[in-house]
This record gives structure tokens, sequence and C-alpha cells, in this order.
């Protein structure tokens, strides 16, 4: 789709029109494909405020023929070094190049000397950030992809519980591995992170990988996990109990329910993140379990599983229309279990867009 | 293990005591897994020269219970920006820490920045790969993980192939699911890289991503792929033939057969690495296809997949005992086919040992 990625590429440029650099070169892989559609393992890019025939992209002789049918509409380099490749372009057309920024966030110290080794007569500009900027804000093309890999794996849960596949016996790396085949079958190219898979006194732990630990009968089993499709990642949890739940179980269970509840009506554009993360935060502490809620309230989705914005306390900004978020109070009761509820949504002009459709009801296995 | 890492601390101490720095911050995440046993996402590490009680590990909340069972042995700090807090620490005690190193290679120039700010009266020094210096020889527990690493693909491989899981009809993607699937079964935690499954004209790419193109009788089927054990890879490629292999098939195998053997006889202690690639590149060049062998012989394997050091021309640096290194030659013909055999071995006092041992012989399915 070579107009997406000219239209984010103007984008761009306006960006680096107002920060006053000449061009920027791009470095880190996921901002490089998203500006230009190029999944290898090794490019840089200079986009040009000037325009698009000024405009390189570079990568290695391994990509060649890819890269051709990738990025069709860019003048292509071929050389290993990619990003030195480019400077030098640069620094032999120095008047055209005089500041051109970098990402600096992701240019190491090391890369950097040899970037000014390299960058003869031109400024080298800290720019970070600038890609990210506008990756915060999904174009429906990106939201596609997200539905897709929300719905890979709303599939995949709907057809393990219906196959049995949560089950006493059976052990947490058995569930986390029949789920995310499950995924591949509804669409998945991967899973999005590690599976987390988490029974009983597991479930307690917010970052559990999973064990050889049996599931038993009456355990919280808490499943936190995403399908990857065109890049995009989605992320949700479901937190299930295996047999009829004691008390405190569903008492749990419900308030983490209302408290994720609260969190997406609280979703809007505008809002600060920070009052998000309070809306929900409150209704757990107003359970009395403000403590074991130890986590912020959920953070941004797209070509990075974890990226801006995080929604937590302390942090500022506000959400606007097409950011993609996750919304995942969690409780945790050492020793005993825990519930988190996440779902994945896009924020709109009113209500948010929930991506991850799968009930929220408390599923008994 | 903490005596493991202890001592690989102790190594590490060595080189800082010589290089006259007097504590290093470690923030790789492979760097700290490597000298802690730390298998979290956020961590660092600050090595102190006098010895252990001025080492000091951090990481954040949700890895508290973790880190006290993986690294019990160091003063363990909890906080999220874990660098930052570290270098406060060392800047709270300036004296004991003037010169202190950084990893300069992964730290990005936004992250100086910040250490900078933090680390008040400080002298923060460059000290790129002084970890991965110590990481090129492996020691027995590491070379232990890469064994069971290449013999979960050597199984896998085996029980696709005794299972008839290269046939006609099935796509490439079909083929690389059931491939990692059986690493699963065979111990793998996952695989150590996107497997590689190129079927007839798709075996020229030599980076080519499966698809779902079927696999045809008389096609040349390229794998190359690798299992994961306690955080080390293995790799390796085999190329198989879907029935009777026309003469050209046979004649390329047998080629890169011999390159790949000559290649890994001159893996010895003492030879120059672009030797190595050498004596295996002549073989492929008198056949008649020194261009269409267009890549590095090898590379070392370990926590990362591709890490030092690389075999190829115009490297410098010689093979060590402990060195663990794939030697992989390949010829591509353009639209036709392509060969790659590849073998991960350790570097030995006399021949090396291969650590993979699936048969080079040319399989017919």
């Amino acid at each position: 789709m070579p107009d997406l990625h000219a239209s984010r590429r103007d984008a761009l440029r306006t960006v680096l029109n107002e920060s006053g650099v000449d061009a920027l070169l791009v470095t880190d892989l996921l901002n490089v494909r998203y500006l230009t559609g190029f999944t290898g393992s090794n490019a840089a890019l200079l986009v040009h405020g000037d325009g698009e025939s000024r405009t390189l992209f570079c990568t290695d002789g391994r990509y060649t023929t890819q890269a051709a049918a990738e990025v069709p509409d860019l003048e292509r380099v071929i050389e290993r070094e990619s990003a030195a490749a480019l400077l030098a372009r640069a620094a032999g057309d120095a008047a055209a190049h005089r500041r051109t920024g970098f990402e600096s966030q992701h240019v190491s110290v090391e890369a950097h000397a040899e970037f000014t080794r390299v960058a003869d007569g031109i400024e080298l500009t800290r720019a970070p950030g600038l890609v990210e900027q506008l990756r915060l804000i999904k174009d429906e093309t990106e939201i596609e992809a997200l539905r897709m890999a929300c719905a890979a794996a709303d599939r995949a849960l709907a057809s393990l519980l219906e196959h049995g596949g949560i089950r006493p016996g059976r052990t947490e790396l058995e569930v986390a591995r029949d789920l995310e085949n499950r995924m591949l079958d509804h669409g998945s190219s991967g899973p999005s992170f590690e599976s987390i898979v988490a029974a009983g006194p597991n479930s307690a732990i917010p970052h559990h990988r999973p064990t050889s630990r049996p599931l038993h009968a009456g355990d919280f089993v808490k499943l936190d996990f995403g399908a990857t499709v065109d890049g995009y990642h989605s992320d949700m949890t479901r937190t299930v109990v295996l047999g009829r739940p004691a008390d405190w179980q569903a008492d749990l269970y419900e308030l983490v329910r209302r408290a994720q509840q609260t969190g997406l009506e609280a979703s809007l554009a505008g809002r600060e993140v920070a009052d998000v993360d309070r809306a929900a935060r409150r209704v757990i502490e107003q359970g009395g379990h403000g403590e074991e809620f130890s986590h912020g309230l959920g953070h941004g989705v797209g070509l990075e599983v974890h990226e801006a914005p995080r929604l937590a306390m302390n942090v500022a900004g506000t959400l606007s229309v097409g950011m993609t978020v996750t919304v995942e109070p969690g409780v945790y009761l050492a020793g005993r279990g825990g519930v988190r509820i996440e779902d994945t949504l896009v924020v709109r002009d009113a209500d948010p867009e929930l991506l991850t459709l799968s009930s929220k009801e408390l599923v008994v296995v």
C-alpha cells in the first residue's frame, strides 16, 4: 500500500518542517515499517522535508527483492551498514541536509559516534519520538489489523473453551500452547508476547510464566495472551474458575469486573490518562483491595504490544480519538489467587470501540 | 546457580580492573541474565570492581518475587527506572564510583543524557562490549544448554520426516508450524527465530518467510530453524528434495555439502575467521557458483541467535576454544532453487564438536 505509507511520510514531513530539521534519519525498524511497509531485519530511511524525491531507503543484499516489492515507491540503496550509508549520501549533499535529525531514543551512544564520523558537515540533531508521536493515533488500516489480531485471540479462546481445553490435570504450559496453536488457526502469525497461563496461587503473580503445574478444581485460571496480524498486536486477559467459584472468588471477580467496566467507560477522548486509571482504581480501593492492584491500568498497543500512551497514575497526557489502549485492572491475593480482566479498545468520538469481544461474565469451566 | 553467575561476575571484575573503571553499569538484559540468571524484562546491574558486596541489582515491583528466587546472592533494589536508580546509588557514594562504565553500544543517546543528569559527580565512561567479550567463550553450562537446544531441533526434524510431515500439497506455513510444534515436544521453549521453510523457487531466497505455497514434487525444500532452551538458541539448516532429485539438484547439493564439510574441518582454534569462510567459499567458487553464495559462512550463537564472532570475509579475529558458531554455506539459483546446509558447533582443542547431528546426506522424501 504505497499510498498509505506515502501519506504517513507526508505527515512526518509536516512535523519535520515544524521542528526545523531538514531531514530525519529513521533507524528504528518498527518506525521504518510504519513509514514504508518494509518488514526485513535491516533498514534505514532518510525522510527529507522537501519531499519524496530526496527521500532514501536502504537495506542490505539479502533483502533486494523484498525491498523492491515492499518499498516500490522510494529510491532504494543496497548496503549492509544502512544508516551510515544514508548519512554518507546526505553528507554528499550537505547543503540540503544541514540539520538532520536522528532517533536519539533508539540510537546508541556508539552508533551516534559512528554517525558523527560519517556525517561530515552535517549537524546531527536529537529528534526523539517524532514517528512514535504519529503512531499514537492509529489510522483505519492499523485499526483493521488490530481488529483482526483481537478477533484471532477471541476465537482461539472460544475454541479452547468449547473443546474443554481448560480442565483439571492439564498443565499451564499445555494450555498456553493449545491457546497459541488455536490463535494460529485463526489468522495469527504468532503470539504477540509470551502467553501467561496462571492457575491457582500462580494467578496471584501478575506476570507469571506458564509452568508444568497442573490445573486443579477450584483454581482461578488467568489467561493473558494476544495474536499478531500484519505486525499489529492484540492483548487480552480473561480469568476463569475451575468448578463452582468460592464466595471470595465470585466477590473478587465481580469487583475487578466492575473496575474494568468503569475503566472502559472512562476511556474517552480528552480524558487525562491518570484520570482513567484513577476511575478504575477507585472501585478497587473502595472494595478494600487498592494495595493489591499493583500496576497501571493499561497501555497503548500497535506495532508494539506495549507502547504509548501509558494509562497510569503520575503519567501526563490525554486520550485522543484513534488511540488504541488496553484497560486491565487486576487484584492479586498472594498465595490464594488473582483476577485480571483486560480488553483492547479504540478511543472514538463518543464511546470507545471494543476490539476484544470475549465475554466478561465469570466463566466456570 | 549462584556460583556460576558469581564466577562470571568475578571474570568481569578482572576485566574492569584491567580497563581502569571502578564499576560497570550493565543494562543489556541478556548481559544481565548472563551475569545474574535474571530472566525478567526490566533490570540493571552495577558490578563493582571491588567485589560482590558493592554490587547491586535492580528490577521493578512486578519481579520482586522472581528476583529473590533468581538473584538470591546480590543486594536487590526495587525501582521502575532500574538503571537510573543504580546510578543514583552510585552517585551517593561517588568516591567509590569515580569512573563508572556503561554499555555504550546498547545505551541510547537519550538514556545517556538521563544517566549524565543522575550520575552527578561520576565520570560515565563508554565501555562497549565488555560482557559480550566474556560471552564469546561459552562455559560448559552454556554448551549443555546449546546441546539441548540443538537436540530439540534434531529430534523435531527426525520426527517430522518420520511422520511424512514434508510432502506435496502441504504449504510452507504448515510445515513450519508442524516443525515448531515438534520442537516444543522435544524441550524447546520456543523457536529461536522465525523458521524458514522455502520450497521450489523460494528455496533460492536466502531469508524466505514461509508462505501458503504448497510443496510440489521435484522441489528443493530448505528448512532453517532452531529451538530455545534455557535462553540459548540452536540454528540448523537442512535441504531435502521431494522425489527423485534432478541431476542439477544432486550436483548442487553435493557441492554445498562439500563446502560445508570443508568449513567444519576449518573451524579450529587459532584460525582466522576470514580463513574459515575462505576455505568453504573456495569449494563453491571452484564449482562455478561463487557469485551465488551471497552471504557469510556463519556466526556465533548463544543467548542471541546471531552474535559474535561473524565468520565472513573482511572480518578480523580468530576462533578460540569454547566459541560456538554456525557453518552454513549456501548456493541460490534464482528462479530454480537453492541449497543451504548449516550446523552449530563448538570450537575445541582439536576437532570441533558438532551440536546439530541430523544427517547431511541428501534426504529424498
